[in-house]
C-alpha cells in the first residue's frame, strides 16, 4: 500500500523571526511495505512537540548547533525531527507491531520512517491523554522538573520567580514549585496569561512584562524579600533585573533565551558585581543530560496530575499544515502552554 | 606610654577610579596602656593587604555593600579595616601577649586597637616571612584556593585560562592548576607580565590583552580545542568572549570584576545561548565562605612552597603614607603579585 505523506520543510535558513515564507508543504509517495529485515518503523504521527529551539536549529549558523546534539543544524528542503508521539502502521523491527503507540524522534508531517537506531519506544499512556505524553510528560515536562528539582534545589518557602510562565515549560516550573510550598512570581506578555497564572495555575501573583517600564523595579515590588530562584526562559533586560534582586547564594537555571533565538545581539548584561557579593549561580542545562531522572519525573508528574495539584496547559492547532504557523507564533507569544500539533486523532 | 598613629582616611565617596586626592594622612594620638579588664588588644601593624574590593566599600553605593558582610561601607573619615600582620604592644586580654604576631582584621596605619570580638588570631609563620601571611598563605590565597578546587572542580589535565593573571589571586590560581596537572594560559596587561608568568611562574602560555584586538579570536588562538575552566578576575568583555570559546560543561568561577569596579556600566554581556547549549556553570563566590578550607589550603600551599612548586609574588611598597598608591595602582595593573603595604619590619 502506498500514501501521500505531506510533511514540513524549510525553503532557506531562517536567521531572524520566522514567517510563513520560510516554510513549504511538500508531499511524496511513501510505500507502507516494509521488509522484514530492514529493522524500519514507520509511523503515523498523531501529536507532535512544537518548541522555540528548532528555530536555532533553523539558522545560517547558530553556536548551539556545534554544541549539541540535541540542537543539529537543518538543512532546507530536508525533514525536520521533533518529539512526537504516533501510531506503528508497518513494522520491520521485532520489538515493534502494528497498532503499538510510540513515543520519539517523529517528523514535521503526517507519516516518518524510523530507521533502526532511531529514538523510539512504546509507550504507556496510563491512561493520559497522548498529548500529555508530547508536553507534560514528555520533553516540556522533564525541563522543567530537571532544572527546577537538580539545577535550582529548590528548598520549601523559598522566593521563586519564572519568566514566559505561561510557557510549556515556565507553567510547569511554577506548579512544581507551588507543589513543594514555594512562593511563586510568573511574568507572561498579556493580561490573559496573568490571569490564567492566578486563577487556574495557582502562582501566588504574576505579572504582564509589557506592562512595566523598568522590571529592575517590578521585581521589586514583587519580591520585596529578594528572589531565591529564578527560572529564566527569556534572558536579556529580564534576567539583568532578576540578577539585581536575587538573594545571596540565589540560582538561576537558564533554560531559554527567546530574547537571543531571534536577535542575537539582544543580550542580558548582569551585574558581576551581585554576582560576586551574592555568590550568584547562572547555570544553563539540557533536560537530555537528565534522562536518568525520566522515571521520578514521569511517577511524580503523574501522581499530580492524578490529584489535580498540577494541571495540564495545552495549546493545540490541528493538522500539518499548521506546522509553520504553530512554531511562529511561539515568537509571537500567542501560544498559551504547550504547543502541540495534532496530526491525526488515531 | 603614648604614640601618634598615623593613618589613612578617605575625603569623600570614590565614585570613579581612585584619585590621590581621595584620601588623607591623619594622625592621632594613642595610648598604649590598657585597663586589663578591657579585652582590647592594640596591634602594632607590619603587613596590611591591599585589595581592590576596598574600592567598592568607599562608593556612595555599590551593591556589594549591602549584600556582604565582607564589603560593609567606609565612612569618609573613618578608619579602614584590611587583612594584616602585626605584634601585640599591649593587651587587656588573656588570650594576646606583648609581643605575640598576630593576623587579623588590621587598620591601614600604623596601629590598630583591636576590640572584643575583633577578628584576631596568634599567627604561626611556620618559617616563612610574615608578608607570606598576608597574601599567598592569607586571604588571597584561600581565594585561589576555594575558588579554583571548590568552584571550579577541575580534573587534571582540563584547560584553564585565568585574567588578571599576574595579580594577587590570578598567579596562584595559574599556579595550583599547573600543580594539578592543567594546561594554562593568562591574561595579562603588560609584556613583563606575560614574561614572568610563563618563565617564572610555569604558565603553558601568556598574552597582554592590551596588544589584542579581538578577544574571541585570541582566546581562540591560545585554546584551540576550547576551555574548560576559566577564572574570572577582570569580568567585561574577556569574560564574554571566554564564555564564546568554553567547552561543554565548562565552568566559570567569577572572584573580581576589575571592569565594573571602575565603571559599573562596563559589563559582560555573555551569550546566554552558548550558556545553555554548552552547560556553562557561572558562580560567583566570596573566600569569606571557604573558611573551614583554610587548614587544607594552608598545609598544601606550605607544601608547595617548600619543594618550589608554587612561586610567592610580591609587590610590596613602604610605610603608611604609600596606602593610597599602592590602591590607586592596582586599578592603574602597576601591580605584579600581591600588593601588601609594609608598615613596619618589627
Amino acid at each position: 500500500m502506498e500514501v501521500i505523506n505531506r510533511y514540513i520543510t524549510i525553503k532557506n535558513h531562517v536567521d531572524g523571526a520566522p514567517q510563513d515564507s520560510d516554510f513549504e508543504l511538500r508531499f511524496s509517495p511513501l510505500s507502507l511495505f516494509l521488509d522484514p529485515a530492514s529493522h524500519e518503523v514507520i509511523v503515523k504521527n498523531l501529536y507532535l512537540s512544537i518548541d522555540p529551539y528548532q528555530l536555532n536549529r533553523m539558522k545560517s549558523y547558530s553556536s548551539s548547533q556545534q554544541t549539541s546534539n540535541y540542537a543539529v543544524a537543518i538543512t532546507p528542503g530536508e525533514d525536520i525531527d521533533t518529539y512526537g508521539v504516533g501510531k506503528v502502521v508497518a513494522s520491520g523491527n521485532p520489538k515493534f507491531d502494528k497498532g503499538h503507540i510510540v513515543a520519539g524522534l517523529l517528523k514535521w508531517g503526517e507519516f516518518t520512517v524510523v530507521k533502526p537506531g532511531g529514538m523510539l519506544n512504546k509507550l504507556d499512556p496510563m491512561g493520559f491523554p497522548l498529548s500529555y505524553h508530547v508536553g507534560i510528560l514528555g520533553f516540556s515536562g522533564l525541563t522543567a522538573y530537571a532544572g527546577f528539582f537538580e539545577v535550582c534545589k529548590p528548598k520549601k518557602g523559598e522566593k521563586v520567580f519564572v519568566s514566559a510562565a505561561s510557557g510549556s515549560v515556565g507553567n510547569l516550573v511554577g506548579q512544581f514549585a507551588k507543589a513543594l510550598g514555594c512562593y511563586v512570581v510568573g511574568s507572561a506578555g498579556s493580561k490573559e496569561k496573568v490571569a490564567l497564572l492566578k486563577e487556574r495555575l495557582g502562582f501566588d501573583d504574576a505579572f504582564n512584562y509589557r506592562e512595566e517600564t523598568d522590571l529592575k523595579s517590578t521585581l521589586q515590588r514583587y519580591f520585596p524579600d529578594g528572589i531565591d530562584i529564578y527560572f529564566d526562559n527569556v534572558g536579556g533586560d529580564m534576567q539583568q533585573a532578576a540578577v539585581s534582586n536575587m538573594n545571596i547564594n540565589g540560582r538561576i537555571a537558564v533554560c531559554g533565551v527567546i530574547s537571543e533565538y531571534t536577535d542575537r545581539e539582544n543580550r542580558a548584561a548582569p551585574s558581576m558585581m551581585d554576582v560576586i557579593y551574592k555568590r550568584l549561580k547562572i547555570q544553563g542545562f539540557l533536560a537530555g543530560d537528565y534522562m536518568k531522572l525520566f522515571g521520578d519525573f514521569l511517577s511524580t508528574t503523574c501522581d499530580h496530575l492524578r490529584t489535580g495539584k498540577i494541571q495540564p496547559l495545552e495549546d493545540i492547532s490541528d493538522g500539518v499544515e499548521s506546522i509553520p504557523s504553530a512554531l511562529i507564533n511561539l515568537f509571537r507569544g500567542q501560544n498559551i502552554g504547550k504547543k502541540i500539533v495534532r496530526i491525526a486523532e488515531d
